[in-house]
């Protein structure tokens, strides 16, 4: 085992304990027809994720920073939209001291970072700062979920970046609508990911709470910082939901829930109450 | 001291300890220039008050219900909007056991409820929920805030209903705009109130909490529910705040905070960071 390198993040058993019971188990079976699903976002306390749509706002603290590290390296696989790949250019690995490139072996720990992008709006090359942690053995090769009908010279682009990295391109049916979660989710599992941690950005989040997808998820992890970000901000604000006689009600309640306070942070806990 | 009547609350010593730093002093003098203001309200996880705006929705559990009516307790008065006096028909009364009307002598522990009403809009009359309790004497008698240019006829319709349970019509000067803190808080100070809890609706928090009036706070005491409203439900979002550059950046945050988890939900208490 190397030495763990300096930007490794350190998250102490005391803080993990809490959020144990909401991880995967370890003995997931590799022949489910979806894989666990934790969803996962930070937020401010009017909500939002970022100041605007498409900006990176740095919301949560450094502990909630480590945690969001800790999770990933207990999921096979974390996932975002292609509007967050393309605003964010985010790193989507694992530097969770003891992981692979951070003082583990190989790539232990690491999970498979996938971008949703099904009209191949991502124009990922080696350049992205996820093809280049791939490269330098600090991450695993991305995969990216498209439709079967975007262009093939864009196909073929992403290819070739991705494939140098061990990443590829996983195809959906051309019938399937854009964001079709359960036939996401079926193809992840088909590709043996057993777990997946879903990260944003705004777009699939409401998407995942909203009432046609709610009951896909296992386990919900939400860190609320003690800011307002105000007017104009990205907001998380999944569709209404009404009831029989066309009421609206609530859209989503969590339940076996906990509330960490976490730094400055508090950090819930729970499991979507299918009503 | 007469029996606790069937509908007080309790609120246990436990629970009562965590949110103490952040109440008023109980020696505050009745001098100052403003009274010690404590902005307090419940939402759901995307943020939101209510269902959809005029709409009363029971968001947190009854361990937060309870905390509500020991904060209640501790402030001289309590604060709404019109539009929530005409919208819920409030009892905004205290009911923890021990107070006057539930178990303690005479108005002992009730703070006064003070509606702002600008432009006179709340008809309230001896049908008021908060009227029959003050007539009961479960609750002081009501103070509507309304602009000096309001209606004589309204304003002496609201007089007749007010003053016979000890309640009174103050005024604003017409020169202010429809909402100005600095010029309510001081009118309450000169009235003797030396800690107001404001308690909503939408409009009155999102006003506070933006970049003009976040400094007249000096605690906030926010409750989480775990669930989600929806899209079309009231939310709270204040303003947005730019900075010299233009930019822009988060309208507020808290300091010297604290996450409480009471029952399913969970209580964040702190003070205004002005930067």
């Amino acid at each position: 085992m190397s030495a763990p390198t300096r930007d490794a993040l350190h998250f102490p058993p005391s803080s993990r304990q809490p959020i144990e019971p909401y991880l995967p188990s370890s003995n997931l079976s590799a022949s489910q027809i979806r894989p666990f699903t934790t969803l996962t976002y930070a937020t401010s306390l009017d909500h939002a994720l970022s100041l605007s749509p498409g900006v990176q706002t740095a919301l949560s603290g450094p502990e909630s920073k480590a945690m969001t590290h800790y999770l990933r390296s207990k999921h096979d696989a974390i996932l975002i939209g292609a509007g967050t790949a393309i605003a964010d250019n985010p790193s989507l690995n694992c530097r969770i001291e003891g992981v692979g490139g951070y003082g583990g072996n190989g790539l232990e720990g690491q999970p498979r970072p996938v971008v949703i992008d099904p009209r191949g709006r991502w124009n990922v090359s080696e350049e992205s700062k996820i093809v280049r942690l791939a490269a330098e053995g600090r991450g695993r090769g991305p995969w990216v979920i498209m439709r079967e009908d975007v262009d093939s010279s864009i196909r073929e682009a992403r290819e070739k970046a991705l494939n140098t990295v061990g990443g590829r391109v996983l195809t959906l049916p051309s019938t399937c609508s854009s964001l079709d979660w359960r036939e996401i989710l079926r193809l992840l599992a088909r590709e043996g990911v057993r777990s997946v941690m879903i990260e944003g950005g705004g777009v699939v989040i409401n998407d995942l709470l909203g009432p046609r997808y709610f009951s896909l998820i296992d386990s919900v992890i939400v860190t609320i910082a003690p800011t307002w970000l105000g007017k104009g901000s990205l907001q998380v604000c999944p569709d209404e939901r009404v009831d029989e006689q066309g009421r609206k009600v609530a859209v989503g309640r969590l339940k076996d829930l906990r509330w960490v306070p976490l730094g400055e942070d508090v950090v819930l806990c729970g499991r979507p109450e299918i009503g």
